[in-house]
């Protein structure tokens, strides 16, 4: 647990820089990233380096006891080098090379800026790596923000057709795979095939799927290319990247494999605003962020990370990027941040030291504001950073690593692919998987989020978002888990390749699960179907609805199917058989917790419903207890004595933390 | 009265097509569609056709006893023949050429493309001509999908030159016609004219109309030559195309003239979702489609078919193309099929057999599952099937010609008009045409729906939904009929050029009609305007309201105008002279249905009130009762024993056929 | 005051022309606007030109004894001149030449332009610069209409550099001035900066700004080419340019400040439709616009122009551009003749005099109907002569100078910098501008409109919506004034070069308003928030509303602020300090007005609460009352023999005008 902060010294007057690196320790901050955007001053004019500003700089936050992470500074190419090279740019679906002006103006496939890569991040490495101060690295800055994985350059069609050749072997394979004979898309070898883009209407979906997997392959490719410059040059420092929340156009997964640390940049606010949120949801936890969203992402990457996972960029104030605004509630910048270390977070980094007065983020809110004094973020930080004193001094066990009784699979290809073969336009995987994740929250669950490839053993539920393709092996698994296990709709429902699997949805799950679904339905915003559990209290004969999407089963004639739920219509809504549970559909979030407690219960977990305000993390022997609500909250069977942050009474932006007994 | 089915054999092993046919026959299924899309294996290399799986499947299907519907397989050129000319395709608003990878990629101006439709429609017209398995032919598929109709290719613009050299002789008469002074909009020569695209504010909307009226001509030019090709090569074989439902980017009318067969595809779900209809609507008739809206359409082919139109494509369940594909309830599969035998249908073809496990239309439901077991609308085609033997046998008549009393004008040319020159940006041609219908069908009227150049003696009542150009002898034509005429607003609002007529609206109409529109006001949807009836019963003094629209008329001095509604603020709402009442706004649905009821009546038609959820069609001495409501409807008139199918009691979903006594 | 008209003599057949000027003298018109549009007939053939037409249509008028407007044609180059120079079209966002085909296609930086229409003004100016019946120019046709203003051509580019160069000297005094050391923008000579769009997110704000400006300045340029151009070929005749009600893409005081009268076109029906009005604000004044939207255009043009403001076209009936169209009630257009004149304008022009039957604008009305029989608005212009006569003969004092006691601060570059840096996505600066301007006409408060420079002495209250930019010496001359200062949030929130000041907004007026705006937040439309003023009466404890935006505030600690209203969370959401008072937030309309109204009072000013419906305006020594509503309003104070026009009970669409006693 330690906390950090995001700087820039290059914005600043060399003058200022001494003082804020004593504030910065004063505050309780302990590392310091850097130079993610400073390619223009590293080297203002090609192959000729300006290094002195930055040694200056780095000497100087060593000097006053922080530990830098040095960032390679690939997210945002100079103009020179964009003249030289105009290939760099990436192409759009509208067919035209996105302009010098912003940042992440780069084309993953274009091997101009592969080179360039591989040079600058090789003489940032050969300079630091070895620097005493330098503790850690961290690779470009939030890959994919901006929609920018997927490139339709020639450069990135030729990849594309190196990558499917590898893929298929012969185009006669990837004609059957794919399907072409659909509509007389047939090609006679690789070279025919272009990117999926601009057809008349829309493109085949094994095509489409198939270049995002590419696309997002691209991006595993750069940063590993990153890594192992650093890793060569700097041997012994952990590396990170930092991921954007849901900026899922390439698998983060895959990323990480490489990396030391998966860092992620969490902003509630600007991402309640810009997510799927309705807008009567958006009203309500406006200055407080969703209470689930940052959990989910915490344990997203939790999930994936060698190392404990970073918070790289916290917000600490309002924003510029949403389409509104607003300004946190008092006290939410400390929440946040011990949300993130009671999730497991190994540091808290504040995005940025100071508010700057200038150019797209003059408005992004920093510890300290553009006239330098400390902000209400600053000092929520100082608070955080006494407070962890306190508990690292109180519990030897603070820094526990976190392994949960529940896990959620949690995939990006099921984005990707439900993105492209909707078949209900609003059928949106992040928001299905978050649906079910924060329905285990409110019920005072801890929650491992685990990609479909994650060793399952001591779980004692399995909870499967719908997930179209699943490995052959996932079946067994599952049940070689010994779990209650609940899948989703439309889980197995699509083979890799993007058909239906011969034997029906859920294909290689029907070993375990023995049904079919024969046939399948979407519903519009404005249409739901009733539900009743088999054994309903409800007088009114319904428990609740479903809504988006319906899947009709019908039960092998020789297994048993147990119906526990059905629609008004008479279809089964959830079935049961043995561990397996199967919805047939999306519920209201009521019923979905009605159900995800009922099957925890039978999975021998206890549950303690929180309502929708208040969530309860678990990390070695500490409870954290979070209030997003405006009502205090009430801790009665914990005793006075066994808190170390906050009481019993957990205020409106609250915490508490109590050992367990 | 048959069924047939759409089938695809080149998507199957060959060792499925024996068991296929077999199980099609024994359904009662008499004509298959094959290879509107398989131009990929018909020609895999260029020039170098693959006949032989083509010869075999037609042999399996003939030898099981099955008529073919042979198609040409022009939808979809393949990829080397795009790659080897890259102008066949389109060139949209936008100024992009639209791309290979799903259908329809080509432009019906291309030079390249006509002399290679050529070539492929007499390879497969020479060889399977007289095959005595084909029995008739489909040129290509749903010419006008995805918007396909319009480039903006300098192909295209170079034969709209011609076209408009031809139409007009001299540029001179053009700048007239068009009124090009305007705006200094003036031309010097046709070659100066280009596409009407891209302009900084709405290009002229006479250069607009006549592009739309060049684009349609393109499609017609363009069947035209693959039906000439057809008949030179299998004399005898009739001709079909298949129309979708209100692709309305070319003149229907102008393409069936040179056809046998007008057919179309009947997706009543998908069609509820993508049209205008509000989203209550949608929600209501969910899984049902709207009761008036595949009667709509089977009346406008049955219009302009010269042998019995057929519904090429019934949609047998869930569609994939929708925004939201809910499932049908059990029976419309069947109800819709006898509604459309109803109405005159000689075949009802299902798409498709089976559903495909791959590729776009992945999701699109069959008569069969993808796994081969026959599904619920494949269960309901069977009964159709022997249903139809019973009909056939009861009834001598079955398969009567069908003439109403009733006609309502339709035409294609209005609606690009409006949509090019609206005044009210939700003023939709189809949308408002159809809303008469239903009021008409409402009544329980049969309709005829005809061109405006179509003979109209033997109606007694003639309805005009807003036609903004009229030709000369309409009125007189009108007159002549001896019907009662309703004219909805903004008839004759417009000459061929577009233009105000000299003696403003209604223009030509004017020597019937002796009024003059001296003003006009459209209304935004959250406007309306009461309408008060001079003889009103209703003591609110409002009989219903105007939505969207308003005439401002006067009559002619000379001219006696019975004025029968008027607006609240006492401009007339509709006005009678003699046979012709003119309705000077479009108005809710109830008084609509109000108005028509009066003025059937007057033309001595029985009108039924029916509500919104039954619809009653005769033909011959048949009558055939529909119900789309969620409660039964019980015909209390008819003798228990005149029912062929079904009885007095149609329940939801229901179908009932009683003979006439 | 007088009336004019819009004429087209090319549009109609020469044997009407005599007929026309005849029955527009006899209608009470005294000018005449033509030739606008009439390049392609001046000069049909490149360099051969054709004056006949326009000689003998300038005599025909001359001889009815008005006097003509002439205008330069430069809005509608012909299609010869685009095909020699294509490089005159503008380049849009995506990259796209617009193409010939309607108006105002042309790039105000294209040099083959600037050349071209130097000619063809200097024909112009030349053949009728000094004919007895030419009394008025006007420049061009609406500069922006079409979103015309900015191009990103690479002429525009080039002479942005140029621009740029200008404006910074150095490529590093840019660097600086913009914070382009943020994400790598920095560039090394001027030649390196290229148009700020097409980049992969935001372009840099101030990049963006300098664009809008630079484009801005490239309008003035070319208008100030034209008038030139005039002045030395026409001395004496005024010149004018039509400016567009809110086409606010360039800075209309910029141009203004090289015309003698600013006009504008006035279309309160189509601008309610078109602009940011709420769909139940545009039902309820569907038919009469919004009582303070002419008014506030009629104010601002005022404020601008040398002589007395022109309305130069002033819809007359249904116009055809807006999304829907409706009528004016009858009376409203002799209402808005007369608002104009009560605002100070010297003249009325209708926008036209015959509805033309062809090409784009067919629908909209003019004063007679394309059959050449008079409208409404011809009647109702007939009217607003014959009164003209009568106000003219009561009081020798109609026609004075208007120098109002309140003045609003109205700026074009605010809305630019919100657009391009807005924070919250719906702050749009011309919508809160209106807002304040109604509020203080719902008082029955004359309004001046002024730019930031203008001088403030005389005033008793200043307004000053959200004014991002201020000028140094902008809080002294407001203190000089003497003047009640009401500021409204964001004001001095930026330096001209779009950074934070150092001391944090209101940056320079700190010095009069001794504050520190510390934070800030937006907020979504469905959030407000409570507001409470310090002397409440309200038991509900909340007076009103804060919208959009909050400034949070704090005083220095030295100064004396007194905190008049508070928000529900304790912050100050309205202070004063001395004569400054300063909104932090946008609050509803009725807060707004109870504000404005209890400053004014504190100002010495005498406010009458009137409601939404009726305005009053005060000219010379006669007052002018006008009634939007729907029931009478009747003026109880005024002597019934004091009324000039019109009587004490104003009837609904009624003016009424009196003499002050």
């Amino acid at each position: 647990m330690r906390l950090g902060v995001c700087y820039y010294p290059e914005h600043w007057p060399e003058s200022m820089w001494e003082d804020d690196a004593r504030r910065m320790k004063a505050l309780g901050i302990e590392q310091v990233r850097i130079a993610e955007f400073a390619w223009s001053r590293i080297e203002p004019t090609p192959g000729e380096y300006d290094w002195g500003w930055l040694d200056r700089s780095i000497d100087v936050l060593g000097a006053a006891g922080l530990q830098v992470v040095m960032c390679t500074p690939t997210a945002t190419p100079p103009k020179w080098l964009i003249d030289r090279h105009p290939d760099i740019l990436p192409i759009g679906a509208d067919g035209r090379a996105r302009a010098f002006g912003s940042r992440r103006h780069y084309d993953f496939s274009s091997p101009a800026y592969f080179a360039a890569s591989q040079r600058i991040c090789t003489a940032v490495a050969e300079r630091y790596g070895k620097h005493p101060a330098v503790a850690y690295w961290q690779t470009d800055n939030e890959f994919g923000c901006h929609h920018t994985v997927v490139s339709y350059s020639p450069a990135a069609v030729g990849r594309f057709r190196e990558w499917l050749k590898a893929r298929y072997q012969t185009v006669d394979a990837l004609n059957r795979a794919w399907g072409t004979v659909f509509w007389s898309m047939e090609y006679r070898s690789f070279d025919e095939i272009d990117a999926p883009v601009a057809t008349v209407t829309e493109a085949h979906p094994s095509h489409r799927l198939d270049y995002r997997r590419f696309a997002s392959d691209e991006v595993a490719r750069y940063n590993r290319m990153q890594v192992e410059i650093i890793r060569a040059h700097s041997p012994g420092r952990p590396v990170a990247h930092n991921f954007m929340q849901l900026f899922t156009e390439f698998d983060h997964y895959k990323v990480s494999a490489d990396l030391d640390v998966a860092a992620w940049d969490s902003y509630p606010l600007g991402a309640l605003e810009e997510q799927w949120f309705a807008p009567e949801i958006k009203a309500r936890w406006l200055r407080s962020g969703h209470p689930d969203f940052a959990s989910f992402n915490h344990d997203v990457y939790r999930g994936m990370s060698k190392l404990p996972f970073w918070v790289m960029e916290q917000q600490p104030g309002p924003v510029n990027w949403a389409q509104w605004n607003p300004a946190p509630l008092p006290g939410m910048v400390r929440l946040w941040s011990w949300e993130a270390f009671a999730h497991g977070a190994g540091c808290v980094s504040y995005f940025r030291w100071r508010q700057a007065p200038f150019a797209q983020e003059q408005m992004h809110a920093g510890l300290n504001t553009p006239d330098n004094r400390l902000d209400v973020g600053g000092n929520e930080a100082a608070q955080v950073a006494g407070e962890i004193g306190k508990v690292l001094a109180a519990n030897a066990d603070a820094n526990a690593a976190i392994r949960s009784k529940v896990a959620l699979v949690y995939d990006y290809e099921a984005k990707w692919l439900f993105e492209i073969h909707p078949q209900g336009a609003d059928f949106h995987y992040p928001r299905f998987a978050f649906e079910y994740y924060s329905a285990l929250r409110s019920l005072g669950l801890d929650v491992d989020i685990v990609p479909v490839d994650a060793p399952l053993d001591g779980y004692s539920l399995i909870v499967v978002p719908p997930l179209p393709v699943v490995p052959a092996d996932f079946g067994a698994r599952l049940a070689d888990s010994g779990a209650q296990v609940v899948l989703g709709p439309r889980t197995g429902s699509k083979t890799a390749d993007l058909q239906i699997p011969a034997n029906l949805p859920p294909g290689a799950l029907a070993s375990v699960l023995p049904l079919r679904v024969w046939r399948v339905e979407s519903m519009r915003p404005n249409v739901t179907e009733a539900v009743r559990l088999e054994d309903s209290q409800d007088a009114s004969g319904a428990d609740g609805f479903a809504r988006h999407w319906r899947d009709f089963i019908e039960g092998d004639a020789a297994a048993s199917l147990d119906v526990r739920a059905r629609f008004a219509d008479g279809h089964p809504a959830y079935v049961r058989s043995g561990a397996f549970h199967y919805l047939a559909s999306l519920f209201d979030d009521a019923l979905t917790g009605q159900l995800f407690g009922l099957i925890a219960r039978e999975a021998g977990l206890g549950t303690l419903p929180l309502g929708d305000s208040v969530r309860i993390s678990r990390r070695g022997a500490l409870t954290y207890v979070f209030n997003y609500g405006h009502e205090t909250h009430t801790l009665t069977e914990v005793a006075d004595d066994a808190f170390v942050i906050g009481s019993r009474a957990v205020e409106p932006q609250g915490v508490s933390v109590y050992q367990s007994t």
